[in-house]
């Protein structure tokens, strides 16, 4: 048994760890940066990444089968060739992965520890069977994983999570998605896309991060209008047969229908990895799930007896498990780790107006927490509709609902929901104008080019700017 | 000769003449409009939006050609029919221009005059034949007209210019436009991959609005890649044989070279339509091309007699001859025509960042006047590079070149020039930065979603905030 004394100690080499341990080191602090999976971020390898890689390809099939809404025509067939495409997601993945392991060896050794690690007190981690390590402080950056629900686990091989997808070598004939969650609904449209035959099934009849109503409602008949979407499906039974599976559940028509699929692709969420890293050897307070509260301004978790020096960072945490929060959050914990080992203060760090996008087609795109954070009776909403919106007309991707949210005392935007073209583009501008603490007035003193998407957020936001000064 | 007396007259019912009209009628005044040309905006009908009608059934076939990258087959052939693409192109235009007669016809009767305006002095006007028109104050909003180089005249009906090609039912086989500005690049591209055999010839090296040499250069470069752009061609000859075109050029190699054209399409320009109106009449201060000179911020022209009761709006004023400037300058021009006219003071209006687009593939941005309007010595430049970036590679596009200009002594933000994908959307988060005054440092606190194009822009924008403050 090795025995390691650091100023900082980081559990995960993931995008929260691997920030944490920049920070603390650029602080000054002596780091030690501990990983006992294999290297590679959850974003690069299975999530962000290689989704996107694969959203790429569907589209692209997608959109030549539109073209002859153009007059452009194919004089025979499109072939997908799985093999190709998923041969091109894996290839690129890789590449993507590639960075995050040059960037972990160009750390040095002796500050890298490989190996499972389990606290043995709130400043000491026993990392696999072999070292002893003792720090001043403490980052938690663990990441989470895929869940793989207990009611599917007898279909054994034919049940699969979003890794599982990436290493395919080859599309499937049919998939159940189970979960329209962001994870869900991209994979799902994007296989769709792809040839694969897909339904998407859900519980209680949320879509994606949506919580407006009414943009819920227009994504929901949308997307049905591609693929079999049904967020509050009645599922009697799912069993494996030979090779495949077979969902039972009440159709559409209320009558019971069988269906039959290659896998079943669970994607109905994420749970933080702290429940094997011995956190009752802590004095931390966790929450129903097990996991550490926290200051999300420091990221400094919560003990039961005095200053905590322990910080958590990203998916570990289930506070905002998206890439580039777990940056922020790996940054804030790595500096305020190493504060506090070198006897500083402990300081807030910068948050971020929230954003969220989904990458179906449309896009969705949340803005401030979205319709879920306004406070009845103090908002009014502004709505614009993309279906005769010129630009998105102009390319043949007029759909789309966008509902802005303003502060009835003050002016000030305060968010959206939108499924749109160009979402991503439009949260950005939107998130922007969210931090700068803009008026809805001051917004629409901006510039929009034409034709543009843009001016479809203009028109939503003219629509709330009469509403909240009633002309 | 019928005798007509109005507070306010506006010469053209374009996109800046409508805006106007609106504006003073707002603000109290009795407002004639005079039109002596087809009803509809330049935009709708010959700019903006047939142009982008056809760029996007020219994407839309270029993309299928390059789905292969992703796994994505066409097992036969790709026909563009080009009867059909300028069907939509055509159809959706005259849409478009819809929009604009419905908003004409609900001008009252009373207030609009058909004919061709000619002043007869500062207050008054005459109409084709047969209206004398006295007006307290009047706003000028003729638009332009693309050129027709003298040069070329020869040609004959082989001799088009854009309105020309919107009118198309057919694609031809083959066309040199001359010159590269945005009009010529955006229709050169948009005919090559359309598959007419298209050649792109300029003089002096200018392409489109670039000025930042660098940007200059690596859009040269790629869109050579695509198609013959020689923007410092040296024309020998050009002569029609037959109902084809000869352009004789000194190839680059410096060997003559002759190539046949179906058509040879002027880009060259547009010039204000301001020669036909007897300005002499007035006593309005004019440029060296006939324009009336004006203020920007009022939009009211300058006399050699006091004050002067004429307003210049849009092209007519040639200053910045975008849609949505036009209808800002209408905008101001028509309030304060009408203030003038009810004894009120003209006031500054609001003027915008400044924007620009070009759509062509990758699309070109400016913001803030881009390189040109930075003065030596008092700035830095950030770059990046789109060919590794994340988003752009998934996509697989990535091709591009981003400059960021930013203040030496007060950090702030100044300009951009770029070809990247999504420059429409990275130009209008730039060009509200921008009006928003903000610093580099403000910028790089704002969200940038992961994997999305605008992550390209904060590669640039740190790279420019380590320049103002030497980390």
């Amino acid at each position: 048994m090795k025995h390691v004394q650091v100023d900082v100690a980081i559990i995960g080499a993931g995008t929260a760890g691997l920030a944490a341990y920049h920070a603390a080191t650029a602080a000054g602090a002596h780091t030690a940066i501990i990983e006992g999976g294999d290297y590679g971020t959850t974003c690069a390898r299975v999530g962000c990444m290689p989704s996107k890689l694969l959203i790429a390809a569907a589209d692209a099939a997608h959109a030549i089968g539109k073209a002859s809404g153009f007059g452009i025509h194919v004089d025979g067939i499109i072939r997908r060739d799985g093999r190709e495409v998923m041969d091109r997601v894996r290839r690129e993945r890789d590449r993507f992965v590639g960075f995050v392991l040059r960037e972990m060896q160009a750390i040095p050794d002796e500050n890298r520890i490989r190996g499972r690690a389990r606290f043995v007190n709130n400043h000491t981690i026993a990392v696999a069977g072999h070292t002893h390590l003792t720090a001043k402080s403490i980052v938690i950056a663990t990441g989470s994983r895929a869940d793989t629900p207990d009611a599917f686990k007898a279909l054994g091989d034919r049940l699969i999570i979003s890794d599982d997808v990436f290493n395919w070598r080859d599309l499937p004939k049919s998939v159940a998605v189970i979960g329209p969650g962001i994870v869900g609904l991209e994979l799902g449209q994007a296989l769709h896309r792809l040839g694969v035959h897909v339904v998407v099934l859900g519980h209680g009849g949320g879509i994606g991060p949506l919580n407006d109503p009414e943009i819920r409602a227009y994504a929901m008949a949308t997307l049905n209008e591609e693929f079999t979407l049904e967020p509050d499906a009645h599922i009697a039974a799912t069993l494996r047969e030979g090779d495949r599976v077979a969902i039972r559940r009440a159709g559409p028509n209320g009558i019971q229908q069988t269906d039959y699929f290659d896998y079943v692709l669970a994607a109905t969420g994420r749970t933080p990895n702290v429940t094997n890293i011995d956190l009752h050897q802590t004095t931390l307070k966790l929450d129903a799930k097990g996991v550490p509260l926290f200051d999300p301004a420091t990221t400094r978790t919560v003990s039961t007896d005095g200053a905590s020096p322990v910080f958590i960072a990203g998916d570990a945490g289930n506070f905002i498990p998206l890439l580039h929060e777990a940056a922020d959050e790996g940054g804030i914990a790595g500096k305020n780790a190493a504060f506090l080992a070198l006897g500083k203060q402990a300081t807030p760090g910068l948050r971020r107006a929230l954003i969220g996008v989904v990458f179906t087609d449309p896009q969705i795109g949340i803005v401030g927490g979205g319709f879920h954070a306004m406070k009845a009776g103090t908002f009014a909403t502004g709505q614009a509709s993309f279906e005769n919106q010129g630009r998105a007309r102009i390319l043949l991707k007029n759909k789309g609902l966008l509902n802005v949210y303003g502060d009835l005392v003050t002016g000030r935007f305060l968010g959206a929901e939108m499924l749109a073209p160009g979402a991503e583009h439009l949260a950005h501008l939107l998130s922007w104008a969210l931090q700068n603490k803009m008026t809805v007035t001051q917004m629409l003193e901006m510039p929009f080019y034409h034709p543009v998407i843009e001016e479809g957020l203009r028109t939503a936001l003219q629509h709330l700017d009469s509403k909240l000064h009633g002309n």
